[in-house]
């Protein structure tokens, strides 16, 4: 990797805007921007300070009036000296800015080049650069706020701090193989075992919260089903249009063409519509149950929607057979209840919560007569084309997923590098404790804490190899 | 128009990027910046100083980590307190920063309202204004050239300077009519007659180079047209094949779907072509001229093509007599000279440039046997399938605009209301000049006077009405 040039890039959105940034950074950033920049010395500015002043080209031409932002190594997001020229909005001209600079040596940079500097010269730590991408990928509150919390080292100053204590205790071991025929213990074996019950609970702890963390990253994904006329674009029209759409006052955000985004507190559900399956035919059994179970196999969620007129309990638990597999979360909804409130499935509702308009007011508790004994299942009475209890069903939906409210301090994983590099270090550290109760020789021993070591520290990055920077740097955008 | 509020605007361009900057404007824009930027206070920093920290909401949660750069007033584009926020490049967490000052006040910027105060403060003339736009809209270096031209106060001084002189005269015209009994001359009548013939001079010049500007500025329509299998649609792979893609390094810049746009040496050609029709119909007679004739009729250029070796110059003339209007540029284009270099076409080109691989060298110049007479037609023979004479054509279609290099001194009028403002500044100018001559009341000079400088005013906005200007900012984009 090559860090004495000059990388350059565009750091705004292409498009027409106001305004747009290229970004310098490198140790000759400033000497450079001096070449093009007429104003005043750059060099001779102190950092943080603007500049106003014109961008000429070879010739003298104008290509620009620009304000120049100087950051003086080490004092930079890079940690380099770094230039930031704020130019007219117009890509001819940021083109031509980036042009002159190349011409001049500077070199385009790669996606991430910039967070990757930033992470070589010791300005953040891995997943702290990881996150960097997460917060500019982040669509609803939560994963922003898991972003900012990784941002600010949330996660990765705890582990780095467990790693340190393994590390020490590392040391000893390795010590003691140095003076192997001796049979001297310099590390205590019970607080190496504490040690590693520290590390492993908090191992654990990060393990769990992954499925979570990953949910909120990635949004949940929702599929809606349900026989012919059950009412699923009724329910999924009532879902969409309580919302209060998050991007709307910001021109260019494209909905993805087949999911449907729904934020309900923070959390995006990307639902998937059967809607498309259910026109082409006539019962779930008819539709080849195959398309349909595909896209349940792909979802976390499972929304099954019947009409509770026209649907027998039978029905729906031979639906529900069909569609439910183990790790799938299952909301029953029962629909038109306006048509029909007390029905056959009148006991299935039994503490569950009717309580918005017309349907009575029981509470919001999970149902003890879950016909099909899947553990998250929960029976939801609604009026879709009367918008009744929606919003208790989206509750329903937030509850799928969080249980109880996130807090800032609350660490979660959301990265599937960390969750795969903390599985090993948890297996490299059983094997750790195995091998202390079964008396393996000190060696396998400190290979064991090795490995341990070496995952915990990829994950922060005291550990990275040029494979593994490439991989996650190159899925940046250019320009960070 | 309100200018005591704060206006908050994104001023980037929206998607995902490296950063996203918003732009705060007004008294209050850093009170209310300090309200929540937690790092320093912001109110006790210099101007054009930038400083890293957190946004946080009412409830103190983090919303970014961001740069803050400050400028105070008068010292900012808008003239007053802007405070520029740089923050990740998340739509998400772009619009919870702009919502966050939206509810402490701030107001949502209108499209150009940053440089509507920009002008209301006297940053910059009404001139300088539009340049703005026109420089963030700008796709080829010539539009680009016209635009920084203009910014830098290019047309707008010369006009303000001449205005100036005028107005000088009309306060001693004025103290005439004040004095009207005693039947003085206090303005000297052939020092404004002199006066009025420069003006005149400067507005001629301007009025003549609009038709370049404009079409400078909006690109030079460019149609197409020919017989069946003459070759257009080789011939349009040709020009476009060769030519450097300007923008095809930034992502996100869309072709234009109709037409094709061709850039030859800094003019944007929007190149209409009417493949279309020919598949459609057998010959130019038959494919109803109308379609095609329309097209001719909306465009700058004719590219002409025909068949070298299938086409008589019976049949050239006949179509180009269907084709050709009065302001139209004609380039007549032999193709397939591969096949027959010598034809009976071969006095056409006597004098035209056959210079290029295979097709001798004869010098470029304009043909002395132009069969139509139309004083801008141009014989170029070619062989698009083997891309002979290519360079020629294009060199021959960029004389067709501009037929001496541009230089950053030359006046050139791009601007539409310009164009207006200054005929009707001439047409007034016309009348002083007749009564003068004519012996009018001085009433009647002094009014032709007072519309000519209410004219000439308008361009440079010492003139403005809230129409004239809602008019031009509401083109802008919101941000700018």
């Amino acid at each position: 990797m090559n860090l004495s040039d000059t990388i350059i890039a565009l750091a705004t959105p292409p498009g027409v805007g106001a305004i747009g940034v290229i970004r310098l950074s490198g140790e000759d950033a400033i000497v450079l921007a001096d070449r093009f920049f007429h104003g005043k010395p750059l060099n001779e500015q102190p950092s943080h300070t603007i500049h106003f002043g014109t961008i000429r080209d070879e010739t003298g031409r104008i290509v620009d009036e620009v304000l120049v932002s100087l950051f003086i190594a080490p004092r930079s997001y890079t940690g380099e000296n770094v230039v930031e020229i704020s130019c007219h909005g117009s890509n001819y001209i940021l083109e031509e800015v980036i042009r002159l600079f190349l011409r001049a040596g500077a070199r385009q940079a790669q996606p991430g080049e910039f967070t990757l500097r930033a992470f070589l010269n010791g300005r953040m730590d891995l997943s702290q650069a990881e996150a960097v991408a997460d917060l500019i990928a982040s669509a609803s509150s939560e994963a922003h706020k898991l972003a900012i919390a990784q941002l600010r080292g949330g996660v990765s100053d705890e582990i780095k701090r467990l790693r340190q204590e393994l590390l020490d205790f590392a040391s000893l071991i390795e010590l003691e193989l140095d003076f192997s025929e001796e049979d001297v213990e310099f590390a205590d074996r019970t607080q190496l075992h504490h040690l590693i019950d520290r590390i492993q609970t908090l191992i654990k702890a990060l393990l769990d919260s992954f499925q979570l963390g990953n949910a909120i990253r990635q949004g949940v994904s929702t599929v809606i089903a349900g026989r012919p006329n059950a009412g699923k674009s009724t329910l999924l029209n009532a879902l969409l249009n309580e919302e209060r759409a998050i991007v709307s006052e910001i021109a260019g955000t494209t909905r993805d063409t087949i999911e449907e985004l729904l934020n309900i507190q923070g959390i995006q559900f990307r639902i998937i519509d059967t809607a498309g399956i259910r026109e082409a035919h006539d019962t779930i059994e008819a539709l080849g149950v195959e398309r349909t179970l595909e896209k349940v196999r792909q979802s976390a969620v499972l929304v099954y929607v019947f009409d509770v007129v026209k649907t027998s309990p039978e029905q729906v638990r031979y639906d529900l057979d069909q569609l439910i597999h183990s790790d799938l979360k299952v909301l029953v909804v029962a629909n038109k209840m306006d048509l029909n409130p007390y029905t056959q499935f009148e006991h299935y509702f039994e503490g569950a919560g009717i309580r918005e308009r017309g349907l009575g007011e029981q509470g919001a508790q999970s149902s003890p007569l879950d016909p099909l004994n899947v553990s998250a299942t929960q029976w939801v009475p609604i009026s879709a084309i009367n918008r009744m209890n929606i919003e208790y069903l989206k509750e329903k939906l937030f509850e799928t997923v969080i249980q109880e409210e996130l807090s800032m301090d609350t660490a979660i994983l959301s990265n599937t590098r960390h969750y795969e590099a903390l599985q090993k270090a948890g297996e490299s550290l059983q094997a750790v404790k195995q091998n202390l109760q079964t008396g393996v020789a000190t060696d396998f021993i400190a290979m064991d804490i090795r490995r341990a070591l070496h995952f915990l520290g990829e994950i922060t990055g005291e550990i990275s190899t040029d494979d593994l920077l490439g991989n996650i740097f190159s899925r940046f955008c250019i320009g960070k």
